[in-house]
């Protein structure tokens, strides 16, 4: 039911999920217990590559940065798939904490991140998609990649 | 009985949380489920604006800093009790992710959050505000706030 | 049960936890409840104060900050003990946010982390110990510590 549901919202899009990409050390991709689960950081890795690299606002425009957003997102998803074995055992998500590599003056990092916010509401609809966030802004990242995305949510 | 002893703490201590301020994207202000609530990032907004901006130990001192920590912390209680319609739902707060914008030699963030810590602990009580802690020394914050909060809490 | 085998792998590793720091501000070391525990965050503290200060990939060498992520893990390790008192309530670690105070240039982070989550599993094994993780690059953390490690896990 709500593995077709989100399919066919993916088909519509015209979105694929990614392979969820491994974890960069010793420590699993997602941790699911007592209706919980947590999604490691997430980065926009394609193909087992950082889309792009630098910061919002310098190397990298706000737009890029939407779409890192996103794709960093569609490996949330993933992993999250990949984690339950599909949606049925999905409840929604919970809190995402995003990540964006900033130049000391770009300050509208939820513009950014809303690429992610709405990805996830595209994918998942109103009800499952809705999260609380937190934005913030970092010199650097991990692998010099201009988003990070954190993802907790809900299933059974 | 929760909502008449944390009116009668407001009261003494001439306290009016704000209404609580809009999320600035596509995102929810809180999440609760599960017995757990998820507040998304605070900062110290009045009156829709940023009463300060900059950083701690450059354009704002330690002590408006500790300030901003209150006023922020105060939007988190607001956006709690409009999220629960109200006190008696609430079991207390879980836990604080503090983080401070601060000149590169500034490092006494935890004292800056205290400012809010003790905002809790006088509002709710010591059994209900007691919470854990993470303090964070960052460069730059969206909306260039000095601080933000982000915060977990227990619910029915 | 639990209790013997975790210090039976802590005898045999000659690790001996230590006491565990007192917290920084007007917080709680762990908050615990429904099931899920969450530590404040913790340094690379011995004896009451930082074993290093500074930068990785500066002031600290990676094999420094692998060490110092390996004592702040032994400090969570140190908090969970004191706050459940023993081993027989823990279910189990969840998710560990590792921050990071690096070079501008320095973007090996889970590298560096990856000193805390062997600790862990050597300590805990690869059941209980296993863990989510995100990694941060940040350019400087309260008492100018090389790294920061924020846990939650699960207990009944």
């Amino acid at each position: 039911m709500r593995e077709h549901e989100i399919a066919a919202r993916l088909r519509e899009a015209g979105i694929e999920l990614p392979a969820p990409p491994r974890p960069a050390g010793l420590y699993r991709p997602v941790i699911c217990r007592g209706g919980m689960g947590f999604v490691s950081g997430q980065f926009p890795i394609r193909h087992g590559n950082c889309a792009r690299t630098g910061r919002v606002g310098a190397e990298v425009s706000p737009e890029e940065g939407r779409e890192c957003a996103a794709l960093a997102a569609a490996n949330v998803l993933a992993q999250i798939r990949a984690a339950l074995g599909g949606w049925e055992r999905f409840e929604g998500l919970c809190r995402l904490d995003g990540y964006v590599a900033s130049a000391a003056d770009f300050l509208n990092q939820p513009a950014i991140l809303d690429g992610a916010s709405e990805f996830f509401v595209r994918v998942l609809g109103p009800t499952l998609g809705a999260h609380a966030r937190t934005a913030f802004h970092v010199p650097r990242l991990p692998l010099d990649a201009p988003v990070e995305l954190a993802v907790t949510f809900f299933a059974h």
